[in-house]
C-alpha cells in the first residue's frame, strides 16, 4: 500500500486487488450449497423494485451460493420474475396496504417472517430499493435490532440510509455495520452526527471523525474516490471506474460488500488472524475489495457499451473482472 | 465399466458416456410432439419459483418434447414469465389462501385439476419449490398416490424429500421412484430409516441397505461424487462437475433424471431388453445419465463464467454438452 493524494490531504491508497485475491475463496469439491455464502436484501416496494435485484444478483455473480429479497408483494413477482436465481419472500407491508389497527399483528408477522430465515445469513443488506413509508421502515428498524442481536453484518444504503441517519442507535456502536453514502446521504450524515458541512478539503480526516462518532462502524463516502474508514484507519479507493453515472451502481456496491466482508470475515475466523498487510476490520477489507471490483467491471462495461452502459452491463462485467484480478484456478 | 474409488471403499464407476448414447433417442422424421417425452413438474409455490422452471426447462433442453409446471396461483405468472416454452398449471392451493371449511372440497378439485392430465405423462418431478405448507403438502401426497396408482415415474427432489421422509409409504416399494438427498437431505433419510448417522467409510454399501430397505426405490445421494443405488447395485459417477455450490443444479438434476429415465423406459419397452452392460433398472440408468451429463454441463458453463457461474448458465450448456457425448447426427 503506499499513500498517494486523493481528494486533497493524503490518504492511503488501499491494495485493492491484493485484498480481493487474498479473501476470494478458493475452490474445494468437498465444499457443498450454502459454505461459499449466503445473503439476503431488505428491500423492495410498490415503487422500486430494480434496485434490490441489483443488490442481489451481483452477491450471486461474484460467487455467493444464496441470494434472498425481502420485499412487498408488490415487488415480489417483478423481482422474481427479473431472475429465477434470487429466493424472493414477498413479507414487507406498506401503509396503503393496512388498517391502523392492524399494524400491531402485522409488524410482528413481518418480524416472525424474516427472523426465522436470519440465522442462515451470512449478511444483510437494508435499503436497495426500500421506499420510505413510515410503517414499512419500523417493520425494517425491527428486523436490524434482530439482526444486530445475533451478530448478522448489515450493509445500509439507499432508503436504509435515510433510516438510519434518523435512528443512528440502530448502528451506532456496532462494528458490523457498514454505511454506504453518495454525496447527498453523506452531506446528511454529517450534518446529522457531526453538525456541521462536508468539508472536502480534509475529507478523510472528516470520514474518520465520522465513522469514530459513531462508535466505530464502517462508513464507504462514494465520490469520484471512494473513501473507507471504521474511525481506526481511513483507506482510499481511486482506481479509474466509469463515467457513466447511470442509476443502480450504489446497489451492485451494496451487494458486493456484503459478500466481499463475508468472506472476509471466514478468512479472519479461520485463520484466527489478519490478512498480511491489510486492514484488520472485514467490514474494511470487504468494503475495499467492493469498491475496486466494482470500479473495474464498470471500466470494463464502459469500454464495451460506451454512453449506452447501463448497471446490468456492469453486473455482466463483474465475473470476468473478478477472474483478471482473481482467475478461478 | 471398471472398479474405482470413490468415497472410501470401491464401488462401480458408472460408465455415463455409454449410457446416454444408448438410450438417447435417434431422431426420426415420423415422430410427432409428444414421442420425445412429456414430464411434470409439481412445484412452486409463493416462496420459490425458480427452482421449479430449473427443473422443468431443463427436461426441454435435454429433448423432452412438452413440459408442464404444476404450482400455485401465484407461482404461474412468474413461472410462466421465465420462458413461454413451459405449461404452467396454476392449480396448487396453499393454507394461508383458504377457509378450513373450504380444505376437502379444494383438496379434491386440486387432484383432479392435477388428473386430469396424469396419463399424458412419462414421468413426474414432486419437489422442487414446493414449500412445505401443510395443506399443500397432503394435496401433493395425494398426486403422488395417484401417480403411483397410474404406474408414472416420480423423481422427488427438494421439498418432496421432506414429504416423502415424513410419509415413506408414498415411495416405499415403488420401482418407478427416484429420490435425489443432497447431504442434508440424505442425512434424515438415513436417521429416519435406518435410525443411525451417515456413515461416509462405507457410503455406498450404507446407500445401498437405505435403498433396499424402502423396497427397492432408486436413491441418487449427491456429493463430491453422486452414488445411486436401487437395493440391488450401487454406482459411481465422480468425474468432476464444477466447484460451483449456487442454488439451483439440483433442480437441473432432478428434472434430467425425469426424461432420461424417461428415455430408458422407452428402450427397455422397445426392445425388451437391458442396456447390453449396463444396469437394468430404467431408474437406475436415467439418474446415472443425468449426473453424468449435470456434470460435464456444470463444467463446461464453469470454463465460461468462473465464479460467475449461475444455474441458468449451467442450462445454456446443457445442450452442447449433450451433443459432444452423443450428436443428433
Amino acid at each position: 500500500m503506499q499513500a498517494i493524494k486523493c481528494v486533497s490531504g493524503s490518504a492511503l491508497e488501499a491494495d485493492g486487488q491484493s485484498i480481493l485475491r487474498a479473501i476470494v475463496p478458493t475452490f474445494d469439491p468437498f465444499r457443498y450449497k450454502g459454505q461459499a455464502g449466503k445473503v439476503a436484501v431488505i428491500g423492495g416496494c410498490r415503487e422500486y423494485t430494480g434496485a434490490p435485484y441489483f443488490a442481489a444478483i451481483s452477491a450471486l455473480k461474484i460467487g455467493a451460493d444464496l441470494s434472498h429479497v425481502f420485499c412487498t408483494k408488490d415487488a415480489a413477482g417483478v423481482i422474481k420474475s427479473y431472475s429465477p436465481e434470487l429466493i424472493v419472500h414477498p413479507v414487507l407491508e406498506e401503509s396503503y396496504n393496512i388498517r391502523d389497527d392492524e399494524k400491531s399483528i402485522i409488524s410482528s408477522k413481518v418480524l416472525a417472517d424474516v427472523a426465522k430465515w436470519m440465522e442462515r445469513f451470512d449478511c444483510l443488506v437494508v435499503g436497495p430499493g426500500l421506499g420510505r413509508d413510515p410503517f414499512l421502515l419500523d417493520c425494517v428498524s425491527e428486523i436490524m435490532k434482530h439482526a444486530r442481536q445475533l451478530n448478522i453484518p448489515i450493509v445500509v444504503d439507499g432508503d436504509g440510509l435515510f433510516l438510519v441517519t434518523n435512528n443512528l442507535d440502530l448502528v451506532s456502536g456496532y462494528p458490523l455495520a457498514v454505511l454506504t453514502p453518495n454525496v447527498n446521504e453523506y452531506k446528511r450524515l454529517v450534518e446529522k452526527v457531526l453538525d456541521c458541512e462536508i468539508n472536502d478539503q480534509d475529507a478523510p480526516e472528516q470520514l474518520l471523525s465520522l465513522a469514530r462518532r459513531v462508535g466505530g462502524i464502517t462508513i464507504l463516502r462514494k465520490g469520484k474516490c471512494d473513501i473507507i474508514s471504521d474511525g481506526e484507519t481511513v483507506h482510499v479507493v481511486s482506481v479509474f471506474g466509469s463515467p457513466r453515472r447511470c442509476g443502480g451502481q450504489g446497489d451492485i456496491l451494496s451487494g458486493s460488500v456484503a459478500i466481499f466482508s463475508s468472506w472476509a470475515r471466514q478468512q479472519n475466523l479461520a485463520t484466527g488472524d489478519n490478512l498480511r498487510g491489510s486492514p484488520s476490520n472485514p467490514m474494511v477489507v470487504g468494503s475495499i475489495a467492493a469498491s475496486t471490483l466494482l470500479r473495474k467491471a464498470a471500466s470494463t462495461a464502459f469500454g464495451k457499451k460506451k454512453r449506452a452502459t447501463l448497471t446490468t452491463d456492469i453486473i455482466e462485467c463483474l465475473g470476468i473482472s473478478l477472474e483478471e484480478i482473481c482467475p478461478a484456478s
